[in-house]
């Protein structure tokens, strides 16, 4: 077959799609198992290499060959081009291996010519269609094959509308159609000094090498620079009938799905319009009807489609989307697909499927799309008052679910309103920890600053609430309690919706949709555990997130954020003296203040998580994020710690960072204040006794050490670790487990963990940190050019979102890879936002952690992606 | 020798370092080539480690070998033990294999008991000494050998002065100290239940136990631990006669270089003392004599001691600085080492002995330390007056130099002050690029924040101006124009001096001493370049940088910052209206205005360099740096740009980052606005053909593209700067060689290098960013902490000063191999600060880099530097 360039559907199969490109396979393999597919041919990639070679010459032997599959074409349609009562059209679309949506060219009803467009109207009874559809392939073939810009055509559409008076295209009549064909015509001769081709050959000669030539137009070349495709690829070509379902009452068309996509219930849905072409039925123009009804007015023809929709799910093993087109009481199936559907139908379906012996489990787990369950945990706006919605700004989808409220600029603002009993939405600039009582009242989160890992959207995912963050179309200012838009002007008290899952902000307020969880969840779960090898643990600060973490099933806490517990109102004057403090006595008068709270929270903690592992990481942030801004608050602080308030204010000034996230965080504190570290351990320890003596279920806590980029900050801090826990030990005359690890999120510190693993039992790799480090993006700065890099085709994902795999993830596989050439026993995890997201779930599981953590509502999304990833790539 | 532990100094050599101790091998050295060292032994390593062994007991057969050593030394000696008139005292001092400095212990006058002490005062003819050295070494040998606390005896001491009503020791007589021994020996008793052991064999065994427990001591071996040395090594210990030179007028002391330490001139320069120890001559009691005299006095030993120093110069070929004792008109030498030396005369002394055929022309090279030639560019302050100077506080060594003026606090009120002809020192919180003219006119700069690559720092060393930055022991308030020490108020406008070579800012105005290029410079430097292979290229921006480059031997500019020509007063304006531009339109007509300006900044530039290479980096810092701070610029800002003050001064404050170091700047940047790079290389472009036409050498332009990270910016990037080039050969209808390159910053570009060397002709190292990006550290806030990371030996050194080669080297290399996978042809390069550090610059001769850059004060540092690591680590 070395020389064969050109392959009808009924010769080719879905394993030839190197060849045939995606679209011809897919053609190919839906005329193999027997649907009435519209007849056709596919010209190879192989052509479309050769034509290049060439010289851009369509060499004999391929033109014999066309012609040949041509011929073949007629024969078996009954249609033949040229012809006067019912011609054959085709249609020539471009169709390479790896999908390039809208970068190729298309051309359909190729073939119309004078005598063929009454052929056309014949056949449909329909003059006014035929020569609209004539009129709209001169352009097109003029356009896309013969480079003629398409205003030459529409300016004389737009003269002979202006002279008849009218404003719509549909108000043409047939006569006038056939005016502007002869025009078009004329167009066409001025501009190439020849006649548009009446032969139908030539036309289609002509488009196809008009498809070949686009595989190197500009946009595609760029297109497949950014997504690594090679240019030497080329494009196949498939030439495929045209079939009409306006050719009077036994024609129609229409759209079906094999299974309910709302609910998943085992029953055909869909609709169909008699008369009609598949763009009648998008338009809305008439109402189709229900699909059971076409069983009264052709029986036959749904009898058969009813078959056809159990082929089709028996041979793909899934719900299928099925686009059909009758013409003359003829059935022809345009498209099949897996349908979409709701996370509640996928569900349901895979499940069912499973019953029905269709599927096995491990196939229904790779039937449902992680991110979709989101769905079931998040309430989302009903579908129908969304049409009516008015979109004013579009920010980052930070924290999904759907809400609306009144819009508040300050966190005490939020508090009031939640306490008379409103709705109420935080809008800031970007939210700090001393927004956080705010962020618990409020409904949901907007800020017009921040990336996926900000503040705001940090929290909002732990909290599981909604919040749309880094949203540049809007301006904040907190001062005036205003926000705009780029032409309105939002006031506070104004109501607004937000939907986390979209990014999108609404005018007003929304009707929601609560979730549901259906009776197919709890079965589906079970399996995803089964089959799961990973573990999957909840970033919990306090018990009641624990609880939460649990409800949806965590193994454990992969990371107790201990900062979090010192911000609440109570304890913040004692963090700010121990700050603040200018000798080591003050700091350790204020650490003896905090020490009972730590411990009690540990206790709470721990008692919540009967016996399950718990991660608690030791103090991270910048020790300025817990200072107060406000001159009263600085001077209430000053009274209470008996200072001035000028002095006060100097330190507070003092301790301010020119690039905070490089700064005086983490280990460094302890280097600098090693007491502050010393204080949270006895607390973890402590707690863990008090849990075993209580006869609790023993804890075993994992003290995580942050921001370490030097063996010796480890070294060092460890050492102080060490001594407060042998006293402790000491002193209380009993023991617990405990490991020391890090939180390996400093790219140095990936490339010397060799180093690192001698004094770590385990690594949580801190993948926010890293990837701004390894990237050099502030997640608070870089919304505002990281859209621009997506939508500039740049980069593929925002990389805060999703773990970027060659350049994170090599910094991952390369500590991985150091450190257990030193420490084969190192135990891996995964406590950044990452965690919860699907595809770096996969990555993770690829690379070999032993866990992932996330924010307790992503649990159930990160434990189908491990699930999914095992089945993809299996570890044993 | 496998059972040999203790070797005397005749037995051993320099190269037995690892069994006997640094010191050890080099006291055994001296032996052997003749001179007259006290006479001694050594207990090995070797000896240590079995003791450990044998659970720290020193077994018979070592007892055995140590007394046979013993009684050869008294024979050699001609003194013993306990002997009532010319007693063996010795010393017992620990020695390991690598230096740690004060961990260990040493015992001096060991020996001494109630007999000796006798025969000690009668060789010495001093009692008073006599009983004075016993006590000491009681109190010694209870504390080190006994852990009796050093208090019990003191407070003895203290104890009876008050009842003398004295106050200094010296005026206790021989009496009062005979009683006071008799205190110390029942002190001893009380404590250990025996008596204070007479018997010297006794004494010495239990000081080598002490010397040999001491190898486990806490801080040793946190030491160790910190400096990476193995806990298995143990120590040696050295045992060595005592000699006195204060046993009567055929005694003495001296020091004495082989040649004049400031100058390098050939003439034995130094002092001694007749009937005096060591110490006499430290204290300044008694004035030494010139070491010429000696000759009249006791002309044998003069001229043994003068045949000595050329023994000395002959073996170990450099001049040499030597402590001596004559004992009863016998000479002995204490130690010899390589004398310390100005630069000038460790260049005129390197450039003598090639001369004198001692040594060749590397090893010339590899006696000057590099960071040395400091003294040689930039004035020091005169040794004489820095004795008396008062020391206000210290901070970073950020730029060499040494300048007194008065303090300001204002860019503008520095150069009033100027103007007015004075000498003015800018004090600033930290600069901005705004100072930059007040740091012009200013002597030298003063920060109380900011690290060696700070702004204030890296700008100062271009100018090879004095700076000290990060002075985090003063305090600055710029609106009251106060700075505040620890205990002093400094106002505008009073004198302080700061030496950019140590840190130290000094009260007052300080003496200075202007370098002086001596005769040998030139003829050193000429050795250095023929040795030399590696590169060496100026950071500069400007021609006048560019000529100075030149004068001190640069090969090209290897870091032009084209922003740096952007903050000039009359283009800043420019600048402005292209940042706030709203529109493309705007934002392309500012840019309009400048590219003539730029343009001609290239044409000068490239006139300067004749020919010589050009890297120019495009716009690389975040756009907010440019932008008015006060309302008073704004508004006059707003005035030109017709816009409302409330409206600009909102675009301002958007531009804002939290994070501007990791924020949008360098090629997101040109991602966003690909017009400001097109302008830039425009200008580059435009100015190499204009140097062509206008018949100057060629310029062969390397553009360097920062802060990539992926390689898709760099294909984005690169894609518009080509049109721009080809646009312009296009207009011109001429063209220019040019380079594509990237700089090399960001830890992902180093683990993504294979990708990104596809699009890249070089990679020039930016290791501050790298260095920042890596640790995760802001060079900007580091200061506060890194101090204490080196004082607590976490970090042996500051990486933003020296390369980490552990980690930022690691990516550094990582880079270079996964570069020449997919491009051997890579040029490699360095611009970042550490292009000018000594050992940074041996480590980039190491990777394999082709030229380093640096501040054109510095490229006779680089040069040497580069020249000694290809003697080192010879690349052919």
């Amino acid at each position: 077959m070395e020389n064969k360039y050109v392959y009808s559907f009924h010769e080719g199969k879905k394993e030839m799609k190197s060849l045939l490109g995606g679209k011809g396979a897919n053609l190919a393999e839906m005329t193999n198992i027997g649907l009435p597919v519209p007849s056709g041919f596919t010209i190879t990639t192989a052509a479309c290499i050769r034509y290049y070679d060439e010289n851009k010459i369509l060499w004999n032997e391929l033109l014999d060959e066309i012609h040949d599959q041509l011929m073949g074409l007629e024969k078996r349609i009954g249609k033949s081009f040229s012809d006067e009562n019912n011609p054959l059209l085709v249609s020539v679309r471009s169709g390479s291996v790896f999908s390039m949506p809208g970068m190729m060219d298309t051309i359909l009803n190729l073939g119309l010519n004078d005598i063929s467009v009454k052929g056309l109207a014949n056949s449909t009874g329909n003059e006014r269609f035929a020569y609209d559809s004539y009129r709209r392939f001169i352009q097109m073939f003029s356009d896309v094959a013969m480079g003629i810009p398409k205003v030459r055509f529409e300016s004389l559409l737009e003269e002979m509308k202006e002279n008849k008076g009218i404003i719509e295209d549909t108000d043409l009549n047939a006569e006038d159609l056939k005016v502007l064909v002869e025009k078009y015509k004329e167009v066409y001769l001025n501009e190439l000094n020849e006649e548009f081709p009446q032969d139908p050959i030539k036309q289609l000669e002509l488009s196809i090498k008009a498809v070949f030539d686009s595989w190197n137009n500009p946009r595609a070349k760029v297109y497949r620079r950014l997504h690594n495709i090679s240019d030497n690829l080329g494009t196949a070509v498939n030439v495929q009938s045209m079939v009409f379902g306006n050719m009077g009452d036994t024609s129609g068309t229409g759209v079906a799905f094999t299974r309910n996509p709302a609910t998943g219930e085992n029953h055909l849905f869909g609709e169909y319009l008699i008369n009609a072409q598949g763009e009648d039925v998008v338009a809305g123009i008439r109402t189709p009807d229900e699909i059971s009804h076409l069983k009264d007015i052709m029986p036959e023809v749904y009898d058969e489609f009813v078959k056809i929709t159990h082929t089709l799910e028996n041979h793909y093993k899934d719900m299928q989307d099925i686009e059909f087109t009758i013409e003359n009481g003829k059935l022809y199936i345009l498209q099949t697909r897996n349908g979409k559907r709701t996370a509640q139908a996928g569900i349901r379906v895979a499940v069912d499927l499973v019953h029905e012996g269709l599927i096995n489990k491990e196939e229904a787990i790779m039937r449902v799309e992680p991110n979709q369950l989101n769905q079931l945990l998040h309430p989302t706006f009903a579908e129908s008052t969304l049409k009516e919605a008015i979109i004013i700004a579009k920010g980052l989808a930070a924290s999904p679910g759907a809400t609306s409220g009144k819009i508040y600029f300050h966190a005490d603002d939020v508090v009031e309103a939640k306490a008379r009993g409103e709705r109420a939405i935080l809008v800031r600039q970007e939210t700090s920890p001393e927004d956080i009582e705010g962020m618990v009242a409020a409904e949901g989160i907007l800020t017009a600053r921040g990336g996926m890992t900000s503040h705001a959207a940090v929290v909002a995912r732990g909290m599981g609430k909604c919040c749309v963050a880094g949203c540049s179309d809007i301006r904040v200012s907190e001062e005036t309690k205003i926000m705009r838009t780029k032409d309105q002007t939002f006031n506070e008290g104004d109501f607004i919706s937000l939907d986390g899952s979209t990014g999108i902000v609404y005018k007003g307020d929304i009707e929601k949709v609560q979730p549901t969880l259906g009776g197919s969840f709890g079965e589906f779960m079970e399996w995803v555990d089964e089959v799961r090898v990973m573990g999957v643990r909840a970033n919990a600060d306090n018990p009641k997130d624990a609880a939460q973490a649990l409800e949806f099933g965590a193994e454990g806490i992969g990371l107790c954020r201990t900062e979090h517990m010192f911000f609440e109102e109570t304890r913040v004057m004692s963090v700010r003296k121990m700050i603040l403090a200018t000798t080591l006595e003050e700091r350790k008068s204020a650490l003896d203040e905090l020490l009972p709270v730590q411990r009690q929270d540990f206790y709470e903690l721990y008692e919540a998580m009967e016996g399950k592992p718990v991660t608690v990481r030791l103090l991270d942030p910048p020790l300025h994020e817990f200072l107060p801004v406000k001159d009263e608050d600085i001077k209430e602080l000053a009274e209470a710690m008996n200072v001035s308030f000028d002095d006060l204010k100097d330190r507070v000034e003092g301790l301010a960072e020119f690039n905070p996230m490089l700064g005086h965080r983490g280990c460094r504190l302890a280097v600098t204040y090693p007491e502050i570290y010393r204080m949270q351990v006895r607390a973890i320890i402590e707690a863990a006794i008090d849990i075993k003596e209580k006869g609790h279920e023993d804890i075993y806590p994992e003290i995580m050490i942050p921001l370490i980029g030097h063996i010796n900050e480890l070294k060092y801090v460890k050492d102080e670790v060490l001594k407060e826990i042998n006293l402790v030990f000491e002193e209380r005359n009993n023991t617990v487990k405990y490991m020391i690890g890090t939180m390996l999120e400093v790219p140095r510190a990936a490339i010397t963990a060799d180093e690192i693993a001698t004094e770590a039992e385990f690594f949580s790799f801190g993948t926010n940190d890293l990837t701004q480090m390894g990237f050099g993006f502030s997640r608070d700065d870089a919304g505002k050019f990281l859209n621009e890099y997506v939508e500039k085709g740049i980069f593929e994902k925002d990389p805060f979102q999703e773990i970027d795999r060659a350049g994170v993830g090599k910094l991952m596989e390369i500590a991985i890879e150091y450190g257990r050439k030193t420490n084969p026993n190192l135990k891996l995890g995964i406590c950044g936002e990452h965690g919860g997201e699907p595809n770096s779930v996969e990555f993770c599981h690829q690379i070999g952690l032993h866990y992932v953590s996330c924010s307790p509502f992503r649990i159930p999304i990160a434990k189908l992606a491990a699930a999914q990833a095992e089945v993809n790539y299996p570890r044993s």
